[in-house]
């Protein structure tokens, strides 16, 4: 079975366990003969797979009644890949969904580690250092790299552990945040698992 | 008596009560007389008030190692100006400084409004939306305007929250931030309430 996370910049395929990457730019998934369950953001891209019959839109099965209108899908079956969790999505942006009893109770979007860091340099040079995901949260900061990471990571992690749920960790900076958030699962999978249990679901044929 | 708090880009006075500024292209501090108490985080006019006999560096008069070395003296001075709070300076960076028993205890650095507006609508056209400062932060968002305001705010309050204190609200976003933190006292003269302080301690002549 393929599946295809189709991203602004890549298409992501877990094709029989295999992950691999293609660039937007110069793949052409015409080339694919087999059936190919997708998502897709990227609005250049949808069109063009909308009109392969072997490209199986799975945004197509999913209730979105249980989302809101601008949510993105891949956040959507992140959402649907649990039924109990906190799910944080580290990528450009950081989104953070609750899901309860399998359903969808809202959730947040923060910066990502690249923009948070672009952001604190342009208020000043002063401030232009790297996160120091190593740095005791505990401890209020006397230092200012310490002090721009406790303003990243700490306000965003008290945030998160007040709502008292299991979380589940994906995306590019995963593995940044499982410093911090110690008890967290990572699966950097976890889109293709919320695809594969929406195709057990629905069983297209 | 005048005090002066010099910012890059303004001279701002209190002069015996009556508040204004002056910007920093334009005026000429060696055309005031009487003395002048000030501190001065502008690298370029420090060095000329210095040689002003009648201009009278505050930051001389400060115990600073109280204090870390690249903290900024309008920061330092704000925390001066209280015994047991939690002092949220909202300018174009956030910072937030904790003092008790008159001692500073350590403070970290958040985006201000407008950059964390422009971080979002960089990420993507998608969270280009202003913050909606009378969104209900109890409730877990379902667009994306309450998203990013959520992501912003409902983090960074939860944080202060957390350290049980009595909050000082002061910069220039302090009436926005107000309306989240209802309880919090708002001091938008509080660099001057702290020079004042320090004046009268140290009683310069």
């Amino acid at each position: 079975m393929i599946l295809c996370d189709v991203g602004n910049s890549s298409f992501h395929f877990d094709n029989n366990g295999e992950i691999y990457t293609q660039s937007v730019e110069t793949f052409n998934p015409s080339q694919i003969l087999e059936d190919v369950y997708f998502i897709c953001v990227n609005p250049h891209v949808i069109g063009l797979l909308n009109g392969l019959c072997n490209w199986i839109n799975l945004a197509d099965f999913i209730d979105m009644s249980k989302y809101y209108e601008t949510m993105g899908i891949d956040r959507i079956i992140a959402c649907e890949a649990v039924d109990n969790a906190i799910v944080i999505d580290a990528g450009s942006a950081i989104t953070v969904d609750i899901v309860k009893n399998g359903c969808f109770e809202g959730g947040f979007i923060y910066p990502g580690v690249k923009a948070m860091q672009e952001t604190y340099a342009n208020i000043s040079s002063r401030l232009d250092y790297s996160f120091n995901f190593e740095c005791d949260l505990d401890i209020m900061p006397k230092n200012s790299q310490d002090a721009i990471t406790y303003g990243f990571v700490r306000t965003f992690y008290t945030e998160v552990m007040s709502h008292g749920m299991p979380i589940v960790l994906t995306g590019g900076d995963a593995l940044k945040f499982k410093k911090i958030f110690k008890e967290a699962k990572v699966d950097k999978e976890l889109i293709f698992s919320g695809m594969k249990k929406i195709i057990q679901k629905v069983q297209p044929c």
